[in-house]
């Protein structure tokens, strides 16, 4: 058995690991090789108005009947900000709601996202973030396949998150802001992971972050960069990619539609680094290829 | 007696007020018509560069020796992050600096303050405002004159402030975001003042701050703009001026000196809505005019 080369939360020393693994694993598809480079070097890349405004004003509709749901408040795929009546996520959104299902294998999404991890790709998660005006609260820097990795069993990091903007997002609304170059550094974060962690987690992250030494380490070398989107904009990222965002005490909502896209070749295994699996709505174990 | 026209902390109903006073109270001097203008309309001004590079180094200087200063955890003028260690602000930062009161003489500073008020000026309040990286905690949207009139007894809104960045001020980094116009109405805020609020207020504040309705209708006549400034950028703004500021999540500080001056002829009185009067450090009641 070879060794874990994205081993996390196992020890009380922070490391910089290079990855082992390659960002880029197709070449023919939709993205052009100059897009598909930018995404290499970067780790992520901003498509302008995948989507238009009928599309984004048919998801929004249907994000204001979810948000008035019976019974939502009791569950655990929604989300609340901390001691607030306001909804800060829906996960699980493409098995709640049919219209999120189409456009989440809409193969403006897949085929990009197949092109990028060169093979047949499946859902691995799905959430809407609804980060309302006056008190939407931040996001600390994180890389989302640290987490997959230790407390879902995501063996490498084949796989992507697809950003789609559904209102504007501004420099002044709390936008996605990513370190760029960050993806090829896996930060071996230190701690222990608890149990029930997500329970916490997905309201306030405290476990897998990497210290203010190696972020600022890393945005050096990378930059801090916002990006900004019009409604129908799709943003995709790597799933190591370094990146966070501000709270919005503007009153202009962010809502954006998060879908993480993994290789059927990378379907996950037991938790490298958790007492047990998190729920299907955050993992999902259906590994069925979309398409 | 005159009826307070900014009468504020006495209902329950929050009340918007047009602004009986003028804005800009004078004619000739350093700043162009067009610039008076755009004051006059918009409540704010941004002066590129006013001061150079090795006067801004100096300041970070200076800083940096404050922060080390013995004692300074005792003094009430100490304002710290709060659970931190990390420095929030320094007020009356001219009576603990030989450098700073000098720097905030300088006659580019008081000149324009002279030109723009119609009068001589005195020093209010200053402070430097300390926003660390990573978790830099945000100022909620206010109006400084709400709190001038409603704590110190500042009669009419005669007064500005001018922030001189020290460090860049990024889209990223939690600058200083104004929305144009908003100086032109008096928003008469909700609630009483407590006992010696300003211990709590500084850190944050939660009396004298207008509703998510009143804000969003502002913002909507006037939008949200970011102030973005090198160091060495002077940014002037009107004191009945709505603002506020997200936090920072970034590697990257921001660090900024606060002076505000105000009329010699709108000198305090008594608090027009608070028990009794802020320490001066906050209110300063030697009204002798600079220069």
């Amino acid at each position: 058995m070879t060794a874990d080369p994205y081993q996390t939360r196992v020890s009380s020393v922070e490391t910089l690991l290079p990855r082992p693994d390659p960002v880029v694993f197709g070449e023919h598809g939709p993205l052009e090789p100059e897009q598909l480079k930018r995404y290499d070097t970067d780790g992520y890349l901003v498509l302008e108005e995948l989507f238009d405004r009928q599309v984004v004003g048919e998801a929004l509709g249907e994000l204001e009947h979810l948000v008035a749901l019976e019974g939502n408040r009791e569950d655990p795929r929604f989300i609340w900000e901390p001691g607030s009546t306001q909804l800060k996520s829906i996960f699980e959104i493409h098995r709640i709601s049919e219209f999120f299902r189409r456009l989440i294998g809409d193969t403006r999404l897949t085929g990009r996202a197949a092109q990028i991890l060169g093979s047949e790709v499946y859902v691995h998660q799905t959430r809407v973030n609804l980060k309302p005006g006056f008190d939407g609260t931040d996001f600390y820097w994180h890389s989302d396949f640290e987490t997959w990795h230790a407390e879902d069993g995501m063996p490498t990091p084949r796989a992507l998150s697809v950003v789609l903007a559904l209102t504007e997002n501004l420099p002044i609304n709390g936008p996605l802001m990513v370190i760029p170059g960050s993806h090829r550094t896996f930060v071996s974060c230190t701690g222990e992971t608890p149990e029930a962690n997500y329970r916490t987690s997905l309201v306030r992250q405290e476990i897998g972050l990497p210290s203010q030494q190696t972020l600022s380490r890393l945005a050096e070398l990378g930059g801090v960069v916002q990006c900004l989107a019009r409604p129908g904009t799709a943003i995709v990222f790597d799933s190591n990619l370094m990146h966070g965002s501000t709270g919005n005490i503007t009153p202009f909502p962010r809502q954006s539609l998060f879908v993480v896209f993994n290789s059927v070749e990378n379907a996950l295994s037991e938790p490298f680094s958790a007492p047990a699996r998190r729920p299907e709505f955050l993992a999902a174990r259906d590994f069925t290829p979309l398409g």
